[in-house]
């Protein structure tokens, strides 16, 4: 994708042509981010979690199983919403902060043979990365598609929709992109349109059948668009925009930052003492690093004094991490030295005075 | 609702403590613009669409029978989603732009018994207007529950949730109110709230499921917030500046700018000779004016003029009534002399264009 399509600056109000130029221009933006050239690309109006809705809703019928890699909130988030679309649902567990290997995943898979597998990409609830590569083999050799959540990561971890076999992924706008909140990039594999093409029910949610929606945001070839719902225009140009500031910067250049800024911090939180959630250094992201309470420490203090004296939010654990850890994002114009040292300087702040208010 | 609720400013980032505050001032709003003391009020991070299919999604149950009131697009899409809920679908139907009489409805509940009755305030697929008044009565009177489409009616046609039995309603963020789109606000009557923790499945959808959204933005009276998704901060300021500027204008003084400025358009209308598709004038929105397509002229002329040469948006129909009818909205900021001056002198050159190029 070259960066002069993303770049088209559009002359006029936001007629209906317009809207449509700049739909095709978002899809491209995130075909780029995903890479991916699936046709079935577009973005969702709603929030990361419309996201994971869409994708079980429509690759995942009544009765049909899905195996849910489980090491955090996100898989527990996925399994909610795959009962109420009537699926049997399995999990392969992990330890909070634990990847799964291959060789697991392959006896999970052989056991129940899921028509989906359900995989947490960036686990923002431990700061653990999934390994990815080889996953998609592996589903597919038993006939299932592979769902990929990738709120946390893209554009801050290298991801290959394409060369990785997923075929169904979902990201976050406000994360590492750095668009406003409340839209959604999805992408779709061949295989997975097929599934939904070739459904026994209807998908059971209107807002996003991709059979209709795909013809809004002209997916399917079609000569025509087929309204479907409103799209919010204010965000479509923010998502834009992110999408183009990526593409001018290149995928790789932003991984390389993000991992810089990662390394920068954690260089820090070593030298004085702090031990990792994530005990693997391979599984630990760059756009969330996480590292445990100090014995003794009381957490809330530690950010709420980085909030009011910094505001700086460093956040608490999530789910099963609650109390036991800090999670400290560094993604998109915050992944650089001078945020890390920002970030650093609340942080070890709010550590020494939390140390002193329990003296 | 006193407008220093509303417009109370925030002096700092939009921490948890923040949002959570501007959650309060936009439910606040809402249950002004509804003209509700419903508990469980808040904002879906959705289009009205998204509306649509929340109120339909969490009342009715598989199984259950809706009656949906049918005389435009609006009741054929709440009925492609009740189907996908599982519903039993009845209809009420009118011809395009007449509204039903109260001696209608009570047949259609009388014989159907529906769990829900679905009826649009503001067609905006005709621009009819539904009156609303003793509709409520009559479908409680049967054991229904009442759901309201005002997506094109909020802020400029009086609307009474409460005074009108009103059991579930959503409006549109960007019509009336004239905030972004992408974010929808929804009431629940205690009734329908009773209902819904009542059900005997799960709402099928978690994005909208209202047991726990509603926990999320605190309508259940819990001493905490629990975290459903992450709403979009960019349009929560914008609904709530929206909703602010209309408890500054006050309900009575919109609805009557929204009237005299359809007055003034209709009166240049009529003097042009052209024929209004409302034949009631009592059901004629003042939100979106419809004329018929004079005949001999293409309409597509029109409003591509109107959109060239001036900038101005002009509808044609949209589902039944494609071709037959131009629709000129008149809402929020356009509903004044000026914005009615100018649309006008739009349309009458498109029409002379498509006069000339006619001939």
């Amino acid at each position: 994708m070259s960066n002069s399509v993303i770049l088209h600056q559009t002359k006029q109000g936001l007629d209906v042509y317009t809207l449509h130029y700049l739909m095709d221009e978002v899809k491209a933006g995130i075909q780029y981010a995903f890479q991916t050239k699936n046709r079935l690309t577009l973005a969702i109006s709603a929030s990361g979690h419309g996201g994971m809705e869409a994708c079980l809703g429509n690759i995942l019928e009544l009765g049909e199983t899905v195996l849910i890699a489980r090491c955090g909130l996100w898989g527990e988030r996925a399994a909610n919403m795959a009962i109420r679309i009537g699926a049997h649902v399995e999990f392969l567990d992990t330890e909070p902060g634990v990847a799964f290997t291959l060789e697991e995943l392959e006896a999970a898979v052989k056991r129940h043979r899921p028509t989906v597998v359900f995989v947490v990409h960036a686990e923002s609830s431990t700061g653990m990365k999934q390994p990815l590569q080889g996953v998609g083999d592996i589903v597919h050799r038993y006939g299932g598609l592979l769902i990929v959540d990738t709120v946390a990561s893209i554009g801050g971890e290298s991801f290959y929709a394409d060369a990785w076999g997923v075929d169904a992924v979902y990201t976050g706008s406000q994360k590492v992109l750095g668009a406003p909140p409340g839209i959604t990039p999805v992408t779709f594999s061949p295989a997975a349109e097929k599934k939904i093409f070739q459904r026994k029910t209807q998908v059971p949610v209107y807002y996003w059948d991709m059979t209709i929606l795909g013809d809004y945001w002209s997916c399917f070839g079609k000569s025509t668009r087929v309204y479907h719902h409103t799209i919010s225009a204010t965000l479509i140009y923010g998502l834009r925009e992110a999408l183009a500031q990526l593409a001018e910067e290149r995928l790789p250049n932003s991984w390389a930052r993000h991992a810089a800024a990662a390394m920068r911090l954690e260089k820090r939180l070593a030298a004085r003492g702090l031990e990792f959630f994530i005990s693997n250094p391979e599984n630990r992201l760059r756009t969330i690093i996480s590292v445990k309470v100090p014995p003794g420490i009381d957490w809330k203090l530690v950010t709420q004094r980085a909030m009011k004296k910094y505001k700086v939010e460093i956040g608490g654990g999530l789910g099963p991490t609650v109390g036991k850890i800090f999670r400290i994002g560094l993604m998109g114009v915050n992944a650089d030295s001078e945020h890390v040292d920002r970030v650093w300087e609340a942080f070890n702040d709010g550590l020494k005075y939390a140390r002193t208010a329990k003296l």
